[in-house]
């Protein structure tokens, strides 16, 4: 038994066996879903916690959080959740891509939202932020947020697809 | 022959080769690249389809998209894929970054397209798509698209990098 | 001893030793931080040399690299970085988000920069970059940035979050 031997390759499995605790070679994707429902119209929602659950529930420490809202109405960010900003953001929006406009969109489905889909196109439907020994590495005062922009209450679907070791 | 001798290493080894085809541990990146013909000024193309042939073909059931334009003057942003809106976008994109402005930009190379380079810096170069199951985790009327800026007709290179397993 | 017996287990271990150093299932993350010194006033830094820095100090040639500054007045994007548009990204935002309007933002904090944040939700506090070969999938006249909207000289945390094989 030399060194290439049957002990040779218990050893190494024994190195593998802290890998897979404590090392790379341990990688997975987990993937979560939950649901938030919106009032439209510039909803602001603070979904840190729930994203932060997520990450609690899996089996991973070190990696990447993609959140996505699926749809083409509503968008992904970070900002400090306050309650001037709660009324900066949306004036901002209204101001930049105001809803009393027509929109061509309306021209196809008579909806009204045309502009609910610029502010989705511009500020986009999915954010990433990175996470180490199980925390979302975001600043103090830094909050995820699902912004709905539709012009009607709606059920938005969150997906949380976690990538990590 | 105890617990931790050569028996152990083996049923550890049995244990990960099932890890390798049905668990974690089968992760790996998969890179895609491949090229939009673009007419530039405000050019936005679906790219849902090729981007979903990528994963088709990979090896990945579940992760994410990572889908990116090199340069500076286009973006990846996801939109509703319907003709009013692709006249909303390039008309909202003239109003907030007008391309008949005079810009810095122009002081350095004179090529006219200064107001291109600030959308690009707006809107962002690239954008993560989270899938499952092999689809593309997007609404059912929500499109992956590239936005090309630029005031001449440009050869894009889409680069998409699938991280999962 | 058959093939299901030690020598299969020594045979098995060996080949995943061969995927540690070649294949999948080498999959890792690794993070990587720095700082910056910003001046803050929508201070804009080139970081794509720090970042190429820590994927070269990593054991990674193909994944994805998640750039983020932690907080809620900065952002991270890209763009030429030359200086023409050095002078035209902070006009823009002053034109688009102007810094002397008044925002419900200082009725909370009396800090007088509403506008700061408004930009960091706009234009968002992560951006993720494919890598192949150990090389940052960017275009020739493509940097990364750190743009910092606040309005005072700040030190700015960077997380580069590395995910990959």
């Amino acid at each position: 038994m030399g060194r290439f031997g049957i002990p040779g390759a218990a050893l190494l499995s024994f190195e593998r066996a802290d890998d897979i605790e404590y090392n790379r070679g341990d990688m997975s994707v987990e993937t979560f879903e939950f649901t938030v429902q919106s009032q439209g119209y510039c909803h602001l929602e603070d979904i840190t916690g729930r994203v932060q659950d997520c990450l609690d529930r899996s089996a991973l420490l070190d990696g990447i959080a993609c959140v996505a809202v699926t749809g083409s109405t509503a968008a992904i960010s970070t900002m400090e959740y306050e309650p001037g900003l709660l009324k900066d953001i949306p004036e901002m929006l209204e101001k930049l891509l105001p809803g009393d406009r027509s929109y061509h969109h309306d021209e196809t489905w008579h909806d009204g939202n045309g502009f609910s889909h610029l502010r989705s196109f511009l500020i986009k439907t999915s954010h990433t932020v990175p996470f180490a020994g199980k925390k979302l590495m975001l600043g103090t005062w830094q909050q995820l947020v699902v912004a709905d922009f539709d012009n009607r209450s709606r059920s938005r679907r969150i997906v949380v697809q976690l990538v990590g070791d």
